[in-house]
């Protein structure tokens, strides 16, 4: 990497999120920045591409080193954008978030934070999704700064293992030091579901999807662990679902 | 199961599309059936959820032992509102699809069929998402009877292993019969995108996401591989991201 490294830079708040500009304020100087992201909230959008309508794309801002599109787009479509007509070539780090909501253990599968990171391992480029265990506009970003900038400087000089992007939880800021570091497996978490039955001024109902996180995984070195004990939590993910443990044991012949 | 299993039946094609109505066709005898589908077509929506607007729900058909409702949520949204709320119950099975078009390889991350399918997984169900390698509407699903029938027999009958689900692909019907079903690996392939770019009536741009497949992928027993040779494939799948062989590799301390 003679030149500086290109980087794009996503998220799934949309392109005014906190978070967002939190992220590219700590890694601006550090490669040539391409930011592509959503113009409102693709929150809990996971995977997902567009392929119904078309997607509008618009230059926001154009610096040295720095430009910013705005999009009608999902974070994957962003990804996609960026990978295959904006950047120009393909980006050497793609950087998610810092989204508002935790994207540890189960939530992963939800998250269009890791869903535009993910999209860059299919293609060979590294990433990075950044999440912070708080939901609010107004979450308190200013614990992060030296990890989000250690980690990132250490993925630009060492790469990573093919096919494997990070998922990198924050605990809340309590005033405390965050301990350190630990690279630990996606806990084995859900969604208890709660839906909220309502009834719109015509009287016909509507559902209101809502629940509350429940970690029932006994094991060690979980990330739902180590952000319990003011870690960061890192865990190296892939996009392989296959239960490779279990393809010599089905049997449908 | 003493009584009758309770099946839910989802798909991302929309309630009215050939293949869903070819697997109910197919499994309706087999217990109590509920049917939760959206109102359009939630293609490519993976695993997102509706979190920003609340979701309308309306019963459509009632019979003995068969139920259908009409959502306007993701494929995602009608399982967790099926688990939750509609069912009465956790259901004992959950089948998606027929879907018009392959969630092979590195589909199954974009596909809202398979997110239907992991959603259940998550609470434990067992799930089996079915895709047929052609898109079109009026897709040929004259040769999957058999194997559909059989594949969920057995699944009612010795279960899957706790967190693992079922990703079924059909190859076209060549008129050749089907040689079999393979239990495979999901193939490390992938879509190389060439968006194309249009200008609407006021001269703005637009951009279509399109693109051609392409399986890279040289590893025996994947399920493109399978396809390929007029087999069914099935990918035994799961909700761990984890990369667990590169756990003790990387290191941010």
């Amino acid at each position: 990497m003679a030149n500086k490294p290109l980087i794009l830079i996503t998220n799934d708040d949309g392109i005014n999120a906190p978070g967002l500009r939190k992220l590219i304020s700590i890694v601006k100087d550090l490669g040539e920045i391409v930011v592509i992201a959503s113009d409102k909230s693709m929150s809990g959008m996971a995977h997902a591409v567009t392929i119904q309508t078309p997607i509008r794309v618009r230059l926001e801002k154009e610096e040295d080193n720095y430009k910013e599109y705005l999009t009608t787009g999902t974070p994957v479509d962003n990804v996609k954008l960026g990978k295959h007509k904006l950047c120009g070539r393909l980006p050497d780090l793609i950087l998610s978030g810092i989204n508002h909501g935790s994207n540890a253990s189960i939530n992963i599968i939800y998250s269009g934070t890791m869903g535009a990171v993910l999209e860059g391992v299919i293609d060979g480029v590294p990433g990075i999704g950044f999440s912070l265990m708080d939901f609010s506009n107004d979450a308190d970003f200013s614990h992060v700064d030296d990890s989000v900038r250690n980690i990132v400087t250490k993925v630009l000089h060492d790469g990573l293992p093919s096919g494997v992007c990070l998922n990198v939880n924050f605990p809340i800021n309590n005033g405390v030091p965050l301990k350190g570091i630990k690279v630990c497996k996606q806990a084995n978490a859900r969604w208890v579901e709660e839906f909220e039955e309502r009834k719109d001024p015509h009287g016909r109902v509507y559902y209101w999807l809502a629940g509350r996180f429940e970690d029932g995984d006994g094991r060690e070195n979980t990330d739902e662990k180590a952000l319990a004990e003011n870690y960061v939590s890192i865990v190296p993910s892939h996009t392989d679902f296959t239960a490779h443990e279990h393809l010599d044991k089905l049997n449908f012949s």
